[in-house]
């Protein structure tokens, strides 16, 4: 028989999955076997930044290139002047609580986009995907994705789960590709949303983004878009961050099994190597039991 | 071979069904056949009154028996009352174009089930469809789905097609019994939704209805949410009502075939006979080619 996590070594994570998943088969109704994941840090590479961020920055970089007033304005001024620092420093104010620059960054990030077609913003972040590459791993972008991530949703697939991504990343930035890199159809999407309009027109109307964000997909807002697109609790979660700590929690049951799943980022060699914004869920998977994965230790191998 | 559409009677808009899912599953990749329905007036039956303001009412009204300040306030008053020509009179505006009433109403709405949690609105509500009854035509309330209508959703599933039910009524009020009811599961009911919480606690947390609305899913609304959803144009849409013209329009491609559905309640002696708030889309139906379903003449039986 064929090893159906075999990027993963022998181990406690590995071990901990397979059990989980046959209990799961034999005793949870297929609808109820519902399961998400964070995207950045999780299912796919985020350092040195995520994906989004780069995507985002090379188009503020353009508008900074074309409109000298905005060369001054954060987060233009960033992209600009590629200062890394200035947007890691928010990142990590945002995951410490603080989100003075976090709305700064987010009122740029969703200017950066406004006023196109959902149409249009696929096309260019699809587009982007599938061309640009990993700054310092020599990838492709779609070969970020993590092979024993990969693994695992097909494993859970395979036996009657279905996946989402419930992700701090744009909905609307992850669907072109989620289906062909992770298996997961676009309407398994779950993440951060702008507002949307419909303009009627002769041909069937246009969907454009609006100036303006609708939710922040990260922390206590996860659980609430999971049951909101779901209707149900999910009985497994993989995440890797302060952020998804709401989500895993939500992952508990008193009448069926349940894992939850923590990624650590603790390779240096084959990738990266930090805890920064992941201390409290460190925290909170030794004092909560969630099962830790090592990715030094328990992926034979990460992409 | 058994007919999938047994409870339509031979004609066009039955003709127009079997061919376009025909041709549609020939040429159409699975993923593609995305199916949106309302629900009230279009599943299931909308008058005196949509079952759902039933369930509100019962609630307002004992919220007004149990407070006497809430007397002389609307919403409370009319329920109180009995005064469903209010409630007429509010939907009646609301589709003319003036909100200010439904202002009113919902903020009684949101009210009336604010600050329980989504489980304890989800028992009432399926306790309430399991046992109470339409006023008039001797059925239960899960009885008073369209037989036709039940058929047409399972001969789209035969045929691989994803059904979703876009309402503007509550998406909360209609899943616990969509499943049961149109084989429709839990993730597929769009609907309009109130704001809502994660609050941790140490059994995995409770997500909890909040004192305001976050969108009604109605007019420009369902081509937005049916999008955000599903991430895709849907090939096929059913309506009644001038709620459901922006998500009829919206049912459109150039490179695919799609069917728009209206059905026309035009048969009282069978179920009710009216066209109040279903003008504009009537006109829209004659002037854009939508598929007229008249309930006298298309439908051998109704419930």
């Amino acid at each position: 028989m064929t090893d159906p996590l075999a990027s993963w070594n022998e181990g406690p994570a590995k071990e901990a999955i397979l059990e989980f998943v046959a209990r799961t088969s034999e005793t949870v109704p297929e609808v109820e076997r519902v399961a998400v994941f964070d995207n950045d840090g999780t299912l796919w590479c985020e350092k040195p930044m995520p994906i989004q961020l780069d995507f985002i920055l090379r188009r503020l970089a353009e508008m900074a290139e074309a409109d000298a007033s905005l060369r001054d304005r954060q987060p233009w001024k960033a992209a600009n002047e590629r200062d890394y620092g200035w947007l890691a420093r928010v990142m990590a104010e945002h995951y410490a609580g603080d989100d003075t620059n976090v709305q700064t960054l987010g009122a740029g990030i969703v200017a950066a986009f406004a006023d196109i077609t959902v149409d249009e913003f696929e096309a260019s972040a699809g587009d982007f995907l599938r061309s640009a590459s990993h700054p310092t791993l020599g990838l492709g972008y779609l070969e970020c994705a993590y092979a024993p991530m990969v693994d695992l949703l097909a494993h859970l697939r395979a036996n009657g789960f279905s996946n989402y991504i419930a992700s701090g990343g744009g909905r609307d930035f992850m669907r072109p590709i989620s289906e062909e890199v992770y298996g997961i159809p676009r309407e398994g999407v779950i993440g951060s949303a702008v507002a949307l309009a419909y303009t009627p027109d002769e041909h069937g109307g246009a969907i454009t983004r609006q100036g303006a964000p609708d939710y922040l997909d990260d922390g206590p807002e996860k659980p609430v878009h999971i049951w909101t697109r779901t209707g149900r609790r999910p009985v497994l979660a993989a995440g890797n961050s302060n952020g998804d700590i709401e989500m895993l929690d939500f992952t508990q049951h008193t009448d069926k099994p349940y894992l939850r799943l923590l990624v650590l980022h603790d390779d240096a060699d084959r990738e990266f190597d930090y805890v920064s914004s992941s201390e409290k869920a460190l925290d909170r998977a030794a004092s909560s039991n969630w099962t830790v994965v090592s990715m030094k230790n328990d992926w034979a191998s990460i992409f």
